[in-house]
């Protein structure tokens, strides 16, 4: 048996041990987890400077290797994070519909563990025990598969927190991950149909793509965000101006960050000039349509490709488009955007009504930023990611996410006639 | 552009159209298909009739010839059904959440509509009307791709259902079906990610293998159940027998009836053998273990391979294995069942209690027969089909496994600080 295939078999019995543990023992196997991380950082901070040196030696960007790098004040953070997960309501067990059948039987629709979980994500180390947090929280059991590059820190990592749920009673094989760093054990997993219950991606637009492309397991999609700020042409300016410059300059490289500006034909030649300056003071490159062009507002404005509109820059730079009206302002975004945040800015009740409803988005605006799309803005608690999919979950993912359902009846004796 | 990417994108501009419609006019066009079914049904019966003399000329067998064929009556009850569809509430609009948040931004998340859901279905064409008319409920584009033998049955109805939804002010392209009998054709259907919002194959075992090993989109296996009773050492063999019976043969043919038999080994001995009999008497054909066929209780019990506890016979035959005590009973149904209805006959509380938690399916029942398992049952109004996944939906769906949320967020210039 593969080592993939012998993971999956051990997750499922653990699945199925977690799913009579109760609120009380998982909470405790956090804390137990929260503690041995900061006990065993030794083990952990020794692995993951091997993953620093070996990244060093291929000469990795400084940037990366600051989202590989754990010190003790990252551990810390990670700890806490694991504390405080440990202080949320549980969703496990909660009633969410039921009813007495005309036949006498009770039936309750219950909330409950999903079963097994699989992740596969970059680089970044916090996301293994944050992801172990989060499954250990709902009952599930997860098996994990980050980067390459941090393979040594995840494996650690794993092994400390896995021992520290065990020695709380969790089940051994609770917490794992994949120590193969080749292609084929990932696309392994993405196929292991009916003992995987859902694969979560996390990562760029690549990784998300070669999950989609090949997964035959149930996958929820996060993250990829091509954002759009459309100009109404009854906006008060100073406010789009406002909601611009936070929406593309407070966090470039985040999905909720916009990458696309649409702007009304009957008002860009006034509106549009002191934004595009603004964008360019905070040294944002600008590529334009024709009319944005031919404003000749900034220095340089790069000719803007059918490409484009379509692209998720993650950095200082928009794409900038005049449209004739609000019909093409959401054929726009329905057509180029990837359903994650869009806003518009509107002083017209009837315009803001026709947005909110025919934008195909996970989270729709009026007059403020598409960065608010966040679990933590909206009151979710943890997050687990954002869901740019229409099934199961969409937008900001909290605990839920990792649970399904389940219908109990209890009868005595009923039969169908 | 090929056939399927064409309809792909008239149903995205249908969906952006249906998000602006009314409940009132979803209704209304609801009616108006009704009517249209009975009003051109000559039209329909002569495509059905063509369908059935090719059927004919290949030699189908007569119980598939059955399904396959329409006449008055069975369609007055297709029309019947979209009537009652028109008297269900409506889900699209519903506020599920919600709160102000602490800038002032009013958050809302609403229940809207998937978008573009395609379905992938075998020999009925009574699916092809409830198909489209839960679609249109939930203001939904939908893309039908009904079984070849079916084709021209399919192609009329779509006509005079699409033709009246136009004629009540939906979009002209809401309902399409695939013409090309192809099987190139569904799999590009099943491979079109971003432009189908979720595929819903309903169909044999066969079918749904296919889709999930190829689609791209995403997917909601529903249908097959290989589900099991387990009579535990307290039962009460009397209620097991009739539970039993019931589950096996009072509709073979269908997802919740059972396909195998679990008995505890302390009782077996004194409680099967009435119970084999019984079967028998009901035509049943039994495959049994070792210990199931040492007693010699009917008279013929065929020898159980392995690949007996994974079949879904969908007739009058059962598997039957003694198992020694719940745990057995518990690994048994997790690792063969097909998490749909899973039952356990036993008067002891805290058995049911565990079997109940621990037993991983859309539907567990104590003391009660799987038969239950059913929108209609469990009060859903419509059925859409029995999900046997965990992501979106599980168990019975009704209406709002075909909506999805979206946050929307009215604001007064609000930026992330």
């Amino acid at each position: 048996m593969s080592e993939v295939k012998m993971l999956a078999t051990r997750a499922r019995e653990a699945a199925t041990a977690l799913a009579a543990t109760s609120t009380v023992q998982r909470n405790r196997a956090l804390l137990s987890m929260a503690h041995a991380l900061l006990a065993k950082q030794d083990e952990i901070l020794s692995a993951n400077a091997a993953d620093i040196e070996a990244a060093r030696l291929k000469n990795t960007p400084a940037p990366l290797l600051d989202r590989l790098e754990l010190n003790p004040a990252r551990l810390k953070s990670i700890a806490e994070a694991l504390k405080s997960l440990a202080l949320l309501p549980d969703p496990i067990g909660e009633v969410t519909s039921g009813f007495r059948m005309p036949n006498g039987i009770w039936l309750q629709q219950i909330r409950v563990p999903m079963g097994v979980v699989a992740m596969i994500y970059e680089a970044r180390p916090n996301v293994t025990a944050d992801a172990a947090g989060l499954c250990i929280k709902t009952g599930n059991a997860v098996i994990l598969r980050g980067g390459s590059m941090a393979m040594q820190s995840n494996i650690a990592m794993t092994k400390v927190l896995a021992n520290a749920a065990a020695g709380s009673g969790m089940h051994p094989a609770c917490i794992q991950s994949v120590e193969s760093p080749d292609r084929e054990a990932a696309e392994e997993l993405m196929g292991l149909h009916g003992m995987i219950d859902v694969l979560i991606p996390r990562g760029g637009a690549g990784l998300i793509k070669s999950v989609v492309e090949n997964a035959k397991v149930p996958v929820i999609e996060t993250g990829v965000g091509n954002c759009h700020v459309y100009i109404h042409e009854k906006a008060d300016a100073a406010m789009a101006e406002r909601i611009v410059i936070n929406a593309k300059c407070q966090r470039p490289g985040v999905c909720n960050a916009i990458e696309s500006l649409l702007i009304d034909e009957r008002i860009y030649e006034r509106v549009l000039p002191p934004i595009l300056k603004a964008l360019e003071h905070e040294g944002v490159t600008i590529i334009g349509d024709e009319k944005t062009r031919s404003l000749g507002a900034v220095m340089r404005i790069q000719p803007a490709s059918e490409e484009d509109w379509g692209t998720e820059y993650l950095d200082l730079k928009i794409s900038c488009k005049v449209v004739n009206g609000l019909d093409e302002a959401i054929r726009h975004i329905n057509a180029f955007g990837t359903k994650h945040s869009e806003a518009i800015i509107t002083e017209d009740y009837e315009t803001a009504k026709r947005f909110l409803n025919e934008v195909d988005a996970a989270a729709v605006y009026v007059n403020a930023s598409t960065r608010f799309t966040d679990g933590g803005e909206f009151g979710l608690g943890a997050e687990i990611g954002i869901s740019t999919q229409k099934l199961h979950a969409r937008g900001p993912m909290g605990l839920t996410a990792l649970t399904t359902t389940k219908f109990i009846a209890m009868g005595s004796g009923q039969i169908r006639e």
